[in-house]
């Protein structure tokens, strides 16, 4: 029996679950969470949502989001959880150890680094997004798909692809989709909400980004750099931050974007994007990480000194390439 | 006996094709066209491809561009014309006469104004892309599809769609991309190369339409102004300001931008993009057209008069929403 049999025999005995997604959460961990949670209220059964941390405002027009408590109230250990898109319980944050406690936990997941801490694991990490495994586990239950639920998972799956555009996108991924879609949605308002709109403080930052750009090596190295005084004064947050850089990569030609991002007192925080090299070694030489396209580090020292080491760095790196 | 059963007939009766798709071509012209003409050369027809006007270099890597001429070299009329995604002959420029004189005419289109000129008409505006058609028609014929003709069929429906993300998307489409996805498509890298590549001259002419960023009623109207000179020094062409008004709209709160680019002496050019409202009526009366939530216009005079004018026109129009 697989663990896929095994939990659909698990969902349908228990009465009563716990239902807790990442920290950070992301259209895939809302998305997923609240599909999941409707879908057992369906056929009758007792759920608890949770998140450690709020769920951005972009969200909440999602069925049930108000639902969901960031407090730690999972106290009975007899009670099954079901953790959904997380890699390990310490993307749980201050829920890790109330879940540990639990006697049973469902681990529902797409991550490849995934630590299968489930009771039972449902971990596939050819799904390109944790909701085509709850979209999966809905069907074999039953559970009838309502609009609502299709929406949440049509927000898991097109924010975990990039509204389709990842690597990680699979024909199941779309024939999945092609489903939701006939609940009616209409993917142009909900695509505009999730892709599309961002705060105006996002756009000051990109235009100050913009305004710093410098190139080099002919032009396949962009690099940008952001004060600590022109972020305070855009009034930008960090989930503003995220994507910036990526203007740098996306530039033609360019086979590699930095951003230089001044966080404190002598403290600097430097992000990397590419096409085609392995940024992760290059973060890694510098102690910090990430994945191939996408990586980043945090040094101590002075910006200009700290620039021109990365960037040495980042020349050498570009050799790799035909030039 | 339907058209399409039809145009499936004639295919496979006649020997030689002319194929020609819309001037300005864009990502489901070109897909369509080469799709289209792939198929037809692998079930033995002889082929000839046009497009009025060059083939944007980004689409160079799409199999059979080198094969597509710009000259007028559709002589024989009795050849049967393959019209691809055009919506009247109009739309085929200098190709018009040309295609006018053909005896046999097939019409193969999605666009809801389509003037039905054809001999035989395959017009279907629930299609989001015409690439979807010819999908249909390749598998009825049959043609085996190969990884070509679905990096063609990829290219023309994920461009058409942006990347599914436009209301026109359907269940229908997503399972047509499922199945081209089978033929090993990397849509990561084809989705990079089809919509976040952008020359640095764009990113120049963002940066200046950022600086010039000005918010009326409330955050409500955000509106861009681009001189000819920033124009000029940027290196951007009209390509480029495709787009950038796009920015303006996507703000947060905003419900409408406006971005005015001063063309030549006393000559504006005005973009108007909506969320909710219908600027076409906005864009009509000043003299301009367009659809529901992205029309334009072009004014003859002062800049700052012009402006003023067509601020005011449209803080009018935003009285229709809720405040």
């Amino acid at each position: 029996m697989t663990d896929q049999s095994k939990i659909i025999e698990r969902l349908k005995e228990e009465k009563t679950f716990y239902l807790i997604s990442h920290m950070l959460p992301d259209g895939d961990s809302i998305g997923s969470l609240l599909a999941m949670g409707e879908g057992l209220l369906k056929i009758g059964k007792n759920i608890s949502l949770f998140t450690p941390g709020h769920i951005p405002r972009k969200y909440n027009f999602l069925t049930g989001t108000e639902t969901v408590s960031h407090e730690v109230l999972i106290v009975d250990p007899d009670i099954t959880t079901i953790v959904l898109d997380s890699s390990d319980l310490d993307r749980l944050g201050i829920f890790k150890e109330a879940v540990l406690n639990s006697k049973q936990i469902i681990n529902i997941d797409h991550h490849v680094t995934n630590q299968r801490f489930g009771t039972l694991n449902l971990v596939d990490s050819s799904a390109a997004a944790t909701g085509e495994l709850v979209y999966s586990l809905l069907n074999e239950l039953p559970v009838i798909i309502t609009e609502s639920i299709a929406e949440s998972l049509y927000v898991a799956i097109s924010t975990d692809t990039g509204s389709f555009k990842y690597t990680n996108t699979t024909p199941n991924t779309h024939r999945v989709v092609a489903n939701l879609l006939e609940f009616g949605l209409n993917p142009g308002t909900l695509s505009q909400k999730m892709f599309d709109e961002k705060p105006l403080s996002f756009y000051i930052l990109l235009k100050e980004a913009l305004s710093s750009l410098e190139m080099y090596e002919r032009r396949r190295v962009a690099v940008m750099t952001l004060s600590k005084d022109i972020r305070e004064r855009s009034g930008a947050t960090t989930d503003d931050l995220e994507g910036i850089v990526n203007y740098a990569r996306n530039i033609e030609g360019v086979e590699m974007g930095i951003l230089f991002y001044v966080e404190g007192n002598r403290e600097v925080k430097v992000g990397f994007r590419s096409k085609r090299l392995d940024v992760s070694v290059l973060a890694g030489n510098l102690n910090g990480g990430g994945h191939t396209r996408a990586a980043g580090c945090r040094l101590d020292g002075d910006l200009e000194t700290i620039k021109e080491k990365v960037i040495g760095e980042s020349l050498k790196l570009l050799k790799e390439l035909p030039a």
